[in-house]
């Protein structure tokens, strides 16, 4: 089944959204057995309509469209999908009604021409309803264009993640199984996250032999701010054997087979293990605490996080004496993460905890210690003072610095939790 | 000039990694008073060479590649680029010895064919330094392909962002430059950022008015999580016009005139005032120190953050006791949001802060308070009691429960700041 994605929206081009939906959709699709062949982007207006009669030409079975659907005069994909197929544009009461109430609710007691144009359905389009917005989605199944050429399965889907993604789930999800053929076993994935190893070195031990497997073992290389993704491709049967000579060669990089973020594997260990972290941040400024409680039931595991932004606060919240700070010129140095870790993991009570110090730029940096250096401590039961790393992030923005020293921390700490840790 | 994207890369399709390129070329393109016309996204191998194709067919002028550059067996963009255009490939010394050279600081003193392969340059492109990894980046001039058909400019640039970004700013830009025609003064843009309004209100307050400004001015609307965007593009002298109309009818939401972010406003607004803020988190989880962390100068008005993730902590660190977390049955009630706020204020030292305390799901809730439900704490100089604001955000995940409930305290200080706050 060819699959194309279409996103539409002029703030998507401008670069004041970023688009999320491909990520969205390419991971739901997969879980079906799936693979999206194309995707664009086209601004509002008519380029809508060219982009969906390239998508028809080139064969797609089922176009999946974002955006346009709203209750804006720029929304207009509703009515250039109509006009494409050939399609009557006719008011659905029942929406008419739906939106009525979510606005009478709001208060507001007349609705606008734009607002009602929402309730406008093309011919023999089945209605998608949305949960948490008021335009709905559409279904407008295979068939003939205008011109009697083939169209493709074509979905309507609202812009915003938040409407859009659990309309698709529930509802569009349905439809694509139901277009299935039934037997097939869709093939699996591995997607192996690995730290601390360039992308090169990774083919270099595991390529050839992988390689050598044959039976159409797709082989993928993705090189990240902080890691890399190995990704393998096939059927079950095959993907044992290729674990197999994955995971001995990489094990010490390895965070996790099935894709798992840092945060989600540092979560799991420590639940498992019935350990508790607090963390305490300077220069990731809240990042840990926030990747942390990203993961559902966070809280067994992370009691508290301290962000301790300038010198006296170190001092006051975390008991980091004056004079350990001025022992090396400021806060960014080896003995103030350590101060940090172990004056943490005693304020929470926790059996392990992570610090960072380190200058993030644009300002900041001094002699020996230039913008991108960093010092992160580990206080864990077994020490009797933390662990400190110095490592060195240079770069040109502060969310990838501080992105680059969470996968630092966290991948220190996950060694350690796995028994790997540094002595 | 027609520019268009081409982001290869089967990772991006399956969902792994989220396509953040096309909203950074958007942002710089419009500052040089260029724009997108179409972005597409394939994955790794010969779709690559279908899509460039197509992008010739339509006439662009300009297309920006990413992807497929590296040093693994899947990275062949400059093969099929260098086929597609019938130029020869050449090894290139200078950018070999170079690559030579970064890998024995990594003390590797041999490297593997698929490295060298990064050093291959299609006869008559220019090649664009990595600064900050071994895979170069090719411009290949405007000219024929293999068939003779004539050829956009063809800039080929790495995947990785923080290899990329840097490329695209200190190389490709000044060629873009070099290739406009110098006279025309590029359009002005307005990103208006509303919070606390619905997308079709903002049309119904301004939509006309701006309309009937003619000269034409660009329109454009963005629903987002928590935020809606009036987009103006069009000359200086309109745009001032329509300010006229926009601000003093949306003054009262109205984030920023300039596409800033919430947290940018905050910052600025406190560091101007010499006011400085603390915040105590729950169910945000360190998302608000994170994203006041990732401005500028944050440490001039942000000195800590606590996130203080169970009952016991809240209690320890920040002083909430434990009868007034008993009091409303737990810790998501309108007195603990209250206390949470008194007491980092306290601990902090700071002239203002804000506390969350909420149920994001998946899990949690209770009788009368379900998952969704939040209370944002304002403690300010002038009251004797914070602020406390119940609010209720019922979402599918925790990301989009946290940015929301993060949006909402962040503009009750906003409002607070500019002297609009609640009494």
């Amino acid at each position: 089944m060819n699959i194309e994605i279409l996103n539409t929206g002029t703030e998507l081009l401008l670069g004041s959204v970023i688009n999320t939906h491909l990520a969205f959709f390419g991971e739901a699709l997969f879980g079906l057995g799936l693979r999206i062949a194309r995707q664009s982007c086209v601004p509002d207006g008519p380029p809508i309509g060219e982009a969906l009669q390239e998508s028809f030409r080139r064969g797609a079975d089922v176009v999946l469209a974002t955006g346009g659907l709203g209750p804006t005069s720029d929304d207009i994909t509703r009515d250039l999908v109509a006009q494409l197929l050939g399609r009557e544009l006719r008011e659905d009461a029942g929406i008419l009604s739906d939106i009525r109430a979510k606005f009478a609710k709001f208060g507001r007691k007349t609705i606008n021409p734009n607002i009602a144009r929402q309730a406008q359905v093309p011919a023999g389009a089945q209605v998608l309803y949305n949960h948490h917005g008021t335009a709905p989605g559409l279904y407008v199944p295979a068939g003939k264009d205008a011109a009697g050429a083939p169209t493709p399965h074509l979905f309507l889907l609202p812009g915003p993640p938040r409407e859009m993604r659990p309309m698709f789930s529930e509802q569009v999800l349905p439809i694509l199984k139901s277009l299935l053929p039934a037997a097939e076993t869709p093939p699996g994935l591995r997607l192996y996250r690995l730290v601390g190893i360039g992308e090169s070195a990774v083919e270099e031990q595991v390529g050839e032999a992988l390689a050598a497997l044959g039976g159409g073992l797709e082989i993928g290389y993705c090189a990240r701010s902080g890691e890399v993704d190995l990704r393998l491709i096939g059927e079950e049967s095959l993907l044992a054997r290729a674990e197999a000579i994955v995971v001995p060669a990489l094990q010490k990089y390895l965070v996790s087979s099935r894709g798992e973020s840092l945060e989600q594997v540092i979560v799991r260990l420590l639940r498992e293990q019935k350990k508790t972290l607090a963390v305490a941040e300077s220069c990731t400024g809240g990042l840990l605490a926030h990747r942390l409680t990203n993961v559902t039931g966070a809280s067994d595991a992370f009691p508290a996080g301290l962000t301790t932004y300038i010198d006296p606060i170190k001092t006051k919240l975390l008991g980091v004496a004056p004079e350990t700070i001025a022992q090396d010129g400021g806060a960014v140095s080896a003995p103030v993460a350590s101060a940090m870790a172990a004056g943490v993991r005693q304020i929470a009570g926790t059996d392990y905890a992570l610090s960072t110090t380190g200058f993030a730029g644009p300002d900041g940096g001094r002699e020996g210690k230039p913008i991108g250096t960093i010092f992160i401590g580990l206080a864990t039961p077994g020490r009797a003072e933390p662990l400190v790393k110095r490592m060195f992030f240079p770069t040109t923005d502060r969310e990838t610095f501080k992105y680059r020293a969470a996968q630092a921390a966290f991948d220190l700490l996950r060694r350690e939790l796995i028994g790997q840790g540094e002595t």
